[in-house]
């Protein structure tokens, strides 16, 4: 069975994602951090850039409105492809890097609100799931960078599809559809 | 399409996992770690304990087997669940630190190796999928690496299944089937 929600094991995932994914992936060859899975998929580089857009206007941006505002006022939709115009001329590094200071000073406005238990019950509205509560946008947070870790192991593992020969019937990540692409 | 397979790619990808999975890892709260998504199923702790087990029985042993009796010899099989006998009484900081020394020095055996294309496709014989080859199964070491860090982001987000509420459509890790468990 799933666990109660607190803040703090939410914050001890959030704070290790943007290391993991520089361990992972700074320095590593484009054949693994620059190649999709074919057409309207993403990149490692794609991933790391939507995780950048979440950081500027997804999960602190509407953590803020639902606090001020409550379901008065429901958050602004998120563009889920503002990576592919925001990333350009940038390198992988440089995305790594600006990820892990945007995740660093958000994780502080989050610290700093102090929230308790009491205020995870306080709802806000999403602009097409209707009312979500406070402690369901923290869960996501945390929840969505594990889907794009699961998108990301994916997608590298796409580049080797051939490679691996008969052995892609024991690899199911190879099996894995792209729901969460 | 995929790109032509090179042993520099293959340990790139290597070299990086058990760092990576250091990162995430290392301190992270039980309710991350320590819960996996049911019966028969595997926690964090479980597949760290599995990547171990190939470090000692699989990848560099099968390449020995490969390398010096050809197709004449199988492979010895693999016992995928070896990990629930050998991680009894182990911290997962102590399984991080043996799949870290024992990656690091099966890559110095690899690369002691020194293999060249021209060996990529000497054979051997598989238990179950029969002839395979030498550049296939470094191949596979790599995509074995990627599906295990596809299982456990799966297997970490699956914790907070019920906490992310309605949100929980639009995350695509929570609708993969386990293929890869």
């Amino acid at each position: 069975m799933p666990t109660p929600f607190t803040v703090s094991e939410t914050i001890a995932l959030l704070v290790r994602t943007p290391a993991t994914l520089n361990t992972l992936l700074r320095g590593l060859p484009d054949t693994w951090t620059a190649h999709n899975e074919g057409p309207d998929t993403w990149s490692a580089f794609d991933i790391v850039g939507h995780l950048i857009s979440g950081e500027r206007r997804d999960w602190i941006p509407r953590l803020q409105i639902l606090l001020q505002h409550g379901e008065a006022r429901p958050f602004d939709p998120f563009d889920r492809f503002a990576q592919f115009e925001e990333s350009q001329g940038k390198s992988l590094e440089q995305l790594l890097d600006t990820f892990a200071e945007l995740r660093k000073e958000n994780l502080a406005k989050l610290q700093a609100l102090n929230l308790q238990p009491k205020d995870f019950a306080r709802k806000g509205m999403h602009p097409s799931l209707g009312p979500v509560t406070l402690s369901e946008l923290l869960a996501t947070w945390a929840a969505h960078d594990l889907t794009h870790l699961h998108q990301l192991s994916r997608v590298m593992a796409h580049q080797y599809r051939e490679a691996v020969g008969p052995w892609s019937v024991y690899m199911g990540v190879l099996k894995c559809d792209g729901h969460s692409g």
